[in-house]
């Protein structure tokens, strides 16, 4: 498997999974069939296309390459056809949400070191990459980001997007590194929602504020 | 009329259109005048700043175009001098919003197939620049975005993109083609506002949410 | 003091008070330990990074320097650890806020003329830069941003933009001009709260609406 195609198909997976938490999560709300196409291609490719703005990856793959289109669709397809399937994990948005950010995180480090940047903004991209369209998503959907009251989300990408940078500067294999970094971040993110790991907050008040949405 | 004139006439059109929206949009929500003046700005600029950014158009036009700010403070002083004239058009905000959206559709569109990009990014860049400033706007104004909810808007957009990449495509003439999309996608909206044209939703809770704000 | 380090200087202390403006309207939202980084980073270098991806600077120096990042972390710490302190100022979000948008109109309009750009982007663009940021942190945090409400504030940030601009073309001292324009702009700002200036609206419903959030 060459390292252009293994990336290419982590980058696909992320955007079907992302496109399938945005369709689904935008059904919940009772959008209509392009509101849930739109918003499940805004999941997908927002926060690939901030990174290729920031990288000068001009014009943004997500816009460019028509299989980021044909995937999202492939997505509202689903959460459409098979809805009673996907409704059965119990939290099916975040679930997705979750396993997206993993793939995202890595693919995106991967192709900021690819574009030829450093260290810290391929980090930094990687989550861009990885929460930029969720939180896209919550802002559109008119509500503060998940990734901003559920805690271990973004530092979860963070993690799998420095194992990436770090082992390829290190030169490790490419065959099993990002899977490495994908494990890492997307287990950790469903741990944490299934276990309820969460970083401190400090504000004066503290009954804590309900989930959004 | 030269090329580069029609399209500089559609784009600054629907500036003036969009930003007349944005006003009067903004002036209903009590913003004061540099509210006014920003939300008809980002409304008539966001879409295709945006769109800029994506074909590598450095620096945007809406920035370097003293025209885009002259046109868009010319709208905001007719939202402001004119508004119970503008304000006998029963729906003023979506109607003028239609209108602006097929023609920035179009000139969006031929903009990114003018920078060389292929159709596929020029046809969903053609809906940006249409749908991205009102999109901004109602997410300044904190309400989940008219296009995911009122059905046939953004598939407007993607109708009238369409047309002009085709025709550009096939070689048709640049003096009718422009105006051709403009009606075609400008046209469908507003008949859709008209008859409660929608496309299907699919939440579990059937009864319908009203229209945000 | 070269000119170079100045703009740097004025930069890294509007990204200080800015992330500190983002972290405490974070923490008092209840967010946890990451979304406050997170709020803190954007609502720093949210602005400067639109206005980098506008001027061509690619990567955006918010990403690429790792200063940008290490100073949000300071501020972040700060606002937990100083707490006390920094609530002691009655409007400690809006004070904060205030200041950084004066180091951020006259540094942005600065960086977008220093990359070539002409008189009307650079004034543009160092509003875009000062005001950017906090817009976002409004939206992130699912509010109308205060921009647009609170009356003296896009239109201080214009005037200590355009103070820079003109001060540049006319060959003024760069080792004043800078402190002209940041004062100005900061302190017509902190007048405005101070004595409740405000630019007219033009609602048909008089009874104001109350600040948000």
């Amino acid at each position: 498997m060459s390292e252009a195609f293994l990336f290419s198909l982590l980058d696909l997976t992320g955007t079907f999974v992302f496109a399938l938490s945005g369709a689904i999560a935008a059904r919940q709300r009772n959008l209509d069939l392009f509101g849930i196409a739109a918003v499940a291609f805004i999941v997908a490719c927002g926060g690939g296309i901030v990174r290729d703005l920031c990288i000068g990856a001009i014009p943004p793959t997500g816009l460019s390459d028509w299989r980021y289109m044909g995937v999202s669709i492939l997505a509202v397809l689903t959460a459409l056809g098979a809805y009673p399937l996907v409704q059965r994990l119990a939290y099916p948005v975040r679930f997705f949400d979750g396993i997206g950010m993993g793939f995202f995180a890595v693919a995106g480090a991967h192709k900021a070191l690819h574009y030829g940047h450093g260290a810290e903004p391929a980090i930094l991209l990687g989550v861009v990459t990885a929460v930029g369209g969720g939180v896209m998503r919550d802002v559109l959907l008119n509500r503060i980001p998940l990734i901003l009251q559920r805690e271990i989300y973004a530092s979860a990408a963070l993690l799998g997007a420095s194992v990436e940078v770090l082992g390829e500067r290190l030169g490790w294999s490419v065959q099993w590194l990002p899977w490495a970094g994908i494990l890492l971040s997307s287990g950790i993110r469903q741990l944490s929602l299934r276990y309820h790991w969460q970083l401190p907050t400090f504000a004066g008040r503290r009954r804590g504020q309900g989930p959004s949405g």
